[in-house]
């Protein structure tokens, strides 16, 4: 390693917070990325099936939103502008309304909330709250919603609950689709509600994903889905669809919930929206539940600008017809077909997730993280998710070559195959 | 207004949420903004005393940070990294360490939390609740620190707190510095801290501003500082200095509290520290208190890696030296001269705040909405700031010139009068 | 009614609260009581079916109770001693050690709380948090716990929940035994709690009454009673066992608990305890939950006296020997059986409960209210329960004798065929 | 000590909880009581200056309700009897009409509560925030309002408030009358609450001690009460007086708050309410915040009718002319001299509280411990209250006659005497 390169490490160890995480396992210095490649600062390079948490959608620098952002900087575009009127926010919402809301029949309104994930989950439970009266939230077993006190309160995860040194509260939690054996939590959460003695109050909202991202790749049905959907109806809470992780394509078409035949009341979006990884974050909220007043909820930075130049190019280039999405469904099929390869690796293994956003469940932690460290070695990016890290799941860029896809599932496979071989050893030993 | 601005505009009507804000007193659709000028589609230029509320402290799209930035994107820098290593994050971190850390003897830590100042006293309040194992945090009347839940409980804005929808926990409130008549607010809370029925749980922390930017420009004394340090300490408290709005050389030094003896445990940052305007935020926070595990607070965005690039460049070429210090000194004087000039034209009127975070407190909200609006139309753009909007804030960029001072002082004592003299109009009829 | 009743009634109607309850449906001017017989002012009597919601196992004014309490008045005992020891209270407790604990193999140790059940399960809840340094209590579906805001978290009832006007927190809900169509709750519980995502807090107890009396006269099986007291022990949670309505023989042993193989970590009791109807609660703590120090949960009426005197005598009159409990088997048949000839006059009716706690769900709530009334009308005093009033209930003394339970039998046969009959002439108009 | 005893102690040691508390430094086994004395199992007697901590104002087993209640106990008169109309009920209502509300012009309900102060205490907070549809009640340092969840809350002591094991909610904390020096707390109240910013939810109501018992005998001045009954007012805010010590003619009127100008939207009262020492409370409510439904707050204890009927006799006996209240008027101006000769034993010590409710500020809990310890040891039961437990505080049964008024004064005076000279020995050395 080159002397300042080491320096430049030094760096992160002397002041860089212990809360840092993905570097722990990864701890290349990346330092450009193109497409579905990152290239670390010993010019060598990693196929990327982690896309920032797919925060990177259609890749790495994409060239035309590089051109975009670049004209854009150069002639001295705003790039800050608080949430006053500007050219790129209006061209990004006329891009928006005309291929996103526009055919899909949604006329819900675009709240650009601060430029993160939970801080759209925060104010769309804020919504929820202050538009029904209510204050229960009903979220899910292995829901992942983000870390700030409102957002953290509907996360599951009890690893990321301890953190926040206090008890969150406003939220009731139930199984998700298909969590416990012989449980249908729709009709569960349905009787309790129904019953003035269930002890459930009232909910202003219920909010889940469609696909867990960070829970594991549990995918809901949509019979499931629509289930919710009736007795959100039904009981008078707002229904909220987190299309944080699963929106954006990765499922295989724009939102996750396309093609179920439901309409949340509020949508939350982030990640990939820029279509950059440039952070930007929206709450789509019908008409009559769009109630804040003006700033109610604020942020310095609800109209990061430059994402806003980004996210336009990326849906005008991805989302004005329907190539992109005949593409994504042909992906899907050849993901699924490498990863039941992978599972059939491992005894007991299966298949989680749906479209673009599917991985194999290992059973074991351990096992999950092995493959992975060993695949990181061989030059790919790849994480895992779930409530014991079991899953290695695949967030590859919805634009990656099937090229590249080949090379990437073949790391995976001697990835597994290798730590498959040395759990064998160890076993026989 | 030509054809296709009233088309742009209209897609705001007809999209945006009814939370956008700042765009309804200042309607125009901005296009460009260089230094202290702003531009809108139409031409027109205002001066800029607003300064993305003080997140452009060094002016917009400042030559070298565009070149830095352009640059970078042009080589395929990684834009979006997770919290993995970037060359970029490691030249940002050894420049801080270097020009901001060390100087000063802090030892501090360095966490990128999501990119937003909310996020920021969120991962702040949560690493004092852990690090304690206490729940309460002390904040003050006046004080903003963001809407998500836990950040909107140390928040007193009303308005704020209504848009919750339910009740915030954990924090204490107490009266800032020189809030009530004769109560010295930092003996108050001593004594109900140390009095066994006092009624007020040992706390995690007190957070505060030393100026309250959106409370109305309150401007602590180095006293009550230390006097709440001391408090802090004897209590077992984390002292917590939000300088997301008054750091980054707004008072006068790279942080608010540098002259007054007084090392937080915690400071959060946001707003102008990635000083291109861009999305990013970080929390300070002494090694013995650096007690998140791996991605115990999370969140996809927090690495900016664009903002990494151009906070750099911030920091090496205003804070290596004295020198900008030196002239933030002199503009001070300079703002509060003129001000004095504004406040001499009404009765009553009072001076608020220090450094380059100075306002005149016009005693009525309608009266400084006036002032305001009149100076939006002679081309300043300039808000108002306080519990009841009644303070004129003055947040220029620190980069302003003399010359543009001058021209916008103009304008905001031409509105000052104008306004005054509407309302002896309408008192005389 | 003669005029001084009158007067009398409407002292009630002009100054008594809203929040007064049994007398409106049975309005009598109530004056003395004997056994399992009330006599009101015009001379009227009522068997009594609704025993003080079982605070009056013994029957009303019991007569060696009645001739120990005038006695120790008569003598100048003390009538209210705090928490001095009195001769009184040491005579209880070794009276409830030799014929209640000891037999039992209960080391547990009693805690004299407020007079009332909710002050029980208030005390029995903060132990359980002190001791286990958790906050977390799991309580169920249709359970009832009382209404001063710790309970309340815990009950269930949407009616009484409301009356809180703020949230209650600290309980996490799940479906009581047979709730839910398939769902086995214990297994719910502990694959929620077992799993790091789950979204349940660690439990501090796990809260419930075997037999559900306000909730419907649900009737835990001793398998899930079992399967729970796994639950607890594996998650470090204390279970607490509320004995409030259905201890002191209810159920036909002393502790509802007693014959279904588990230990309580703490055991709620109030109601019949003291034998006489006078106002007294304690709480059974294993010693080494026995947290609290002197006076951290305190009250001032927390020793009772006057209860203490008739508690000893009720515990010796009817526990030194199985001689009531083998009558408490037969009376339970009986039970039944009158029962069964109930529900066999109203379609798709079942029974509910077991014991000396049982009742019939008519499935209306209305219906039920109309037997009851009748019931009242004709001479009988009985009352509905459940999350719809859908139950009529049978919480008779149980020391009422063969023929007034006849007779009560009698009256509510004729009651519920009356009220049919009313039913199916509507139908039939 | 006769064998039987030491058992009868034995059982106290191996089966009540470790929250028994007086019996710690008063061990003595009690047998009987009348007026102001108690009789121990030795046959020892104690003078009470302690009176139930304010429950036996008529002292114990006065001679005329005992009679009536041991006649109404033979006439098997209703002992328990939910919240049905009982002559008990109706002719202690009529009394407390006749003789209390009407001539003091209060047009108040009555609700019967369950039979504690805590609970009553959670009635009227419940009350108050049904009644606005707000949350935040506002409650005072030193304040003790009881130990249940939502009493507990509106406490100011910490010991109790850590036995909860979990945060409490919903109070805001604000310094009691004369708490801080120089800080009027009501005027510092109303400008948080009238500050948009001030941070301080909108309140349900403003509940305080006129005279604050456990907390040290605070008495707030009529000025005091007259301001906050303004700011409630003004901030739409019910105004609660917790009178459960301090009523019952304890400051020298039946409530103490007789001779402020203030009307209470409610009023809690427990303690002496009965008279006789038996567990009872209620909460005193205008009509047009009597707004709970049947029994959304009950309480199987909710009407102890054996405390009505000696409630009744109490309020003939002493209240139905104004001799009673003039002979208090003397008393306390006997024990102000008493307490001025006991303070002026002990180097800057003060009086406080007002009325029968005074005591001496002897600046050191261990003092005013040693002080008790001593007065027991030669017969006088008497107790310390305050935040550090300084101050020795009478609370002798207002019926005590001037003669063992005196005895009791030798007592403390002694004790005290010997107490200092203990002290000086031990500095001296």
């Amino acid at each position: 390693m080159p002397k300042d390169m080491t320096e430049t490490r030094d760096i992160f160890d002397r002041r860089e917070s212990a809360a840092r995480s993905y570097c722990r396992s990864m701890p290349a210095l990346f330092t450009s990325a193109r497409g579905s490649e990152l290239t670390d600062a010993e010019g060598r390079s990693y196929i990327d099936f982690l896309a920032g948490c797919s925060s990177l959608n259609y890749g790495h620098n994409d060239p035309d939103m590089k051109a975009a952002l670049v004209e854009y900087i150069t002639a001295d575009g705003i790039a800050h502008g608080l949430d006053l009127h500007t050219d790129a926010k209006g061209a990004f919402l006329a891009a928006f309304e005309r291929h996103i809301l526009a055919p899909r029949g949604m006329d819900h309104r675009v709240m650009f909330t601060g430029p993160t994930g939970a801080n759209a989950v925060e104010a769309a439970m804020k919504i929820a709250r202050k538009s029904t009266g209510r204050t229960n939230v009903i979220a899910f077993t292995n829901g992942f919603h983000g870390v700030t006190m409102g957002a953290l309160a509907a996360t599951g995860n009890g690893y990321h609950r301890g953190g926040a040194g206090m008890d969150a509260s406003g939220v009731t939690r139930m199984p998700f689709d298909g969590y416990a054996e012989g449980v249908d939590s729709a009709a569960l959460l349905d009787q309790m509600l129904s019953d003035p003695s269930g002890g459930i109050d009232a909910p202003a909202a219920i909010l889940f994903e469609t696909v867990q991202g960070e829970g594991g790749l549990n995918a809901a049905s949509p019979d499931w889905v629509r289930a919710i959907a009736e007795v959100a109806k039904k009981h008078g809470a707002l229904l909220i669809i987190d299309d944080i992780q699963a929106g954006v394509g990765r499922t295989g078409t724009f939102f996750s919930f396309e093609e179920m035949g439901v309409t949340p009341d509020i949508v939350t979006m982030a990640k990939s929206v820029s279509g950059f990884g440039l952070p930007m974050a929206l709450v789509l909220v019908r008409p009559e539940h769009d109630v804040f007043g003006p700033a109610e909820h604020n942020g310095t930075f609800r109209g990061n600008t430059h994402a806003f130049v980004t996210a336009r190019v990326a849906i005008e280039k991805f989302w004005a017809d329907n190539a992109f999405q005949r593409q994504l469904a042909d992906k899907a099929v050849m993901l699924t077909t490498a990863l039941q390869e992978v599972a059939g690796l491992v005894p007991g293994a299966q298949l989680k997730g749906r479209g673009l956003m599917q991985g194999v469940d290992v059973i074991s932690g351990a096992l999950a993280a092995d493959i992975c460290a060993r695949a990181y070695d061989k030059g790919l990016v790849i994480e895992t998710s779930g409530n014991e890290d079991q899953v290695v799941k695949v967030l590859a860029p919805l634009t990656t070559s099937a090229e590249t896809f080949r090379k990437g599932f073949n790391i995976l496979l001697d990835a597994t195959r290798d730590a498959m071989a040395g759990r064998n050893t160890l076993a026989a030993e």
